[in-house]
């Protein structure tokens, strides 16, 4: 199948928020793959430096990644009930619940992110949760950026298809991190990335991505079987020497690469009210996975994201969201550029 | 990779308790496959008589599926408690909740069943729900056929090769029907078929057979990429001449494979006390797909069968469990003869 991205491999990195920067772009671009930069948890100032960064790194085509989310209003009873869930560990860490650091909200797609894109222009913007208002949407490919998004289902896939989209990632249930889920309401349509990806190469017209579980060589020609036109490795990553998660994260993915049948992962909204799969924690484990009290996305993390910090500050991880997908075996303690020609042999 | 199975080809017809009989175990075993017999639901006399039926047939090897639970105990508190539960529905379609018919009910692997094991020698049997105890394995085992069971995790698949399991069937969170899950307690553990697949393969010395979503030669292929040795179709044989399933059944897998986008698929288990995957109908969107209150296995069905007999008898599936994995494309209304011809191909 001819590559539909204009990198010369048709393999991306996953945009990975809170765990990299330009210099895993650059890497992997290098390497002949399209190298992702994760745009929603940075400030305006960050991104265009960023890009600046990688522009003056190299001149490969490469991906800029946002959230099309919208902020919800917050009443005071939800932040009520969602602060009294969490009261007993606010006062197990001793955190005083009324003086939350205001941590990093991860920020919908706007205008000041348009205008960057504008700027810059690059050749590929994906986006996470759905696509953004038509009228930024039509602003971004006027730029002529090719546009991204994931589906999480067929019926996600085809309105990606009516709305814009000029390839759909087909984002597995396996997949780390969070889930690009934004029509269905219930996690349990969520499908497998095998099914998934042939059911959408299937009944759409454009090019789709597959996403979840994709690690190494193996994964890669399977999904092509599948009638993947590219795929999208995220986890494996994740151990990179570019990743610039903390040591407890990197140390548990190293368990987990190991010994996967220990660690298991499961999807979650407790750390930022969005769906998203990490290693199973404590705090995953005594709320249950999915909670209705949990803040709307972004918001959650706010108080999470304190609990965190603490908590990592005595070395346990037992409020830390560990992103990870499925399998975890394809982590390795290298440079993205070696993971990426490693991973491009799928192609020869 | 060699094929393990005594079959020509490495494809089994999944077992389908309920949607199937002798026709099709020998349809599949004359095309090269591996026939199954799904004998959890017949009654012992029934059972010879279908093994008989398929030796008469056919000198192929074929494979005679049981099921490993075991029964529990119900306290009338939770029989009141599920009773209350389906009250409303009870009285809708005016059936009398204390006088329900007792229909067949899903028996574990025992005795008798090992006797007919020793006398008609199938070439494979395979387990669901884990393994029977060792005495009854290792009588089974004596007779020379090939065990297999279902793993649903990495976890369970090592304890499986630890206990007993000649190969064992990776069988993804994509697949229909009762899903094979017996170490875990939660389900957000399941995993997709391709990274279960990849890992099982990765990590087990003995052979691995994919199962979930494994619907056409594409899918077969991707599944032999990941390391499979073999694979398990289920959902494609359901449209098949020789199903037994019911009118509204066919008619919506029909449906489902013209139009998937429309027919989600979820894992419930309100139909029969334990995880399975089927059409959303509306009994599982009101009580919700897992509910707590569901009488254990195999128990909840006596309940629900009652109320999709009477509901089906007025043409609504409002209450039918409709298994159906995540990927309905592959059902075709032909010869199970035919189907499996088609999915050999892969092979080729």
């Amino acid at each position: 199948m001819q590559n539909p991205l204009p990198s010369q491999y048709p393999l991306i990195q996953a945009p990975l928020a809170g765990a990299q920067n330009s210099a895993m772009t650059i890497a992997v671009c290098r390497a002949g793959g399209l190298g992702s930069l994760a745009a929603a948890m940075l400030p305006i100032d960050k991104l265009e430096q960023e890009i600046q960064t990688i522009q003056a790194a190299c001149d490969k085509p490469f991906n800029v990644n946002f959230f099309a989310h919208t902020l919800p209003e917050i009443t005071s009873e939800q932040n009520d009930k969602w602060l009294n869930l969490l009261d007993k560990y606010f006062n197990e860490l001793g955190i005083d619940k009324n003086a939350l650091p205001q941590g990093v909200l991860r920020r919908p797609f706007d205008e000041n992110q348009l205008s960057i894109v504008e700027k810059y222009r690059p050749s590929v913007v994906s986006f996470h949760f759905g696509l953004p208002e038509k009228r930024l949407l039509d602003a971004v490919k006027a730029t002529g950026a090719m546009v991204l998004s994931s589906a999480t289902t067929l019926k996600e896939g085809l309105w990606l298809q009516e709305n814009g989209a000029d390839c759909v990632i087909a984002q597995g249930v396996e997949a780390g991190g969070h889930r690009g889920v934004f029509l269905e309401n219930d996690l349990s349509t969520q499908m497998g990335v095998l099914p998934l990806t042939e059911l959408l190469a299937r009944k759409l017209r454009i090019p789709v991505i597959a996403a979840g579980g994709i690690v190494d060589t193996a994964s890669i020609q399977a999904a092509l079987k599948l009638g993947a036109a590219a795929v999208q490795v995220g986890t494996a990553y994740m151990l990179c020497e570019e990743s610039t998660i903390g040591v407890l994260h990197r140390q548990a993915l190293e368990n987990a690469a190991r010994l996967p049948e220990n660690y298991p992962t499961a999807v979650t909204n407790i750390f930022s009210g969005r769906p998203a799969r990490g290693i199973v924690t404590r705090l995953m484990q005594e709320t249950g996975f999915i909670h209705k009290d949990a803040l709307p996305f972004p918001f959650a993390a706010t108080a999470t994201g304190a609990l965190k910090a603490v908590a990592e500050k005595q070395g346990n991880t037992d409020f830390s969201n560990l992103w990870c997908g499925q399998n975890p075996t394809g982590c390795k303690n290298i440079s993205a550029y070696d993971l990426t020609r490693e991973l491009l042999a799928a192609f020869e």
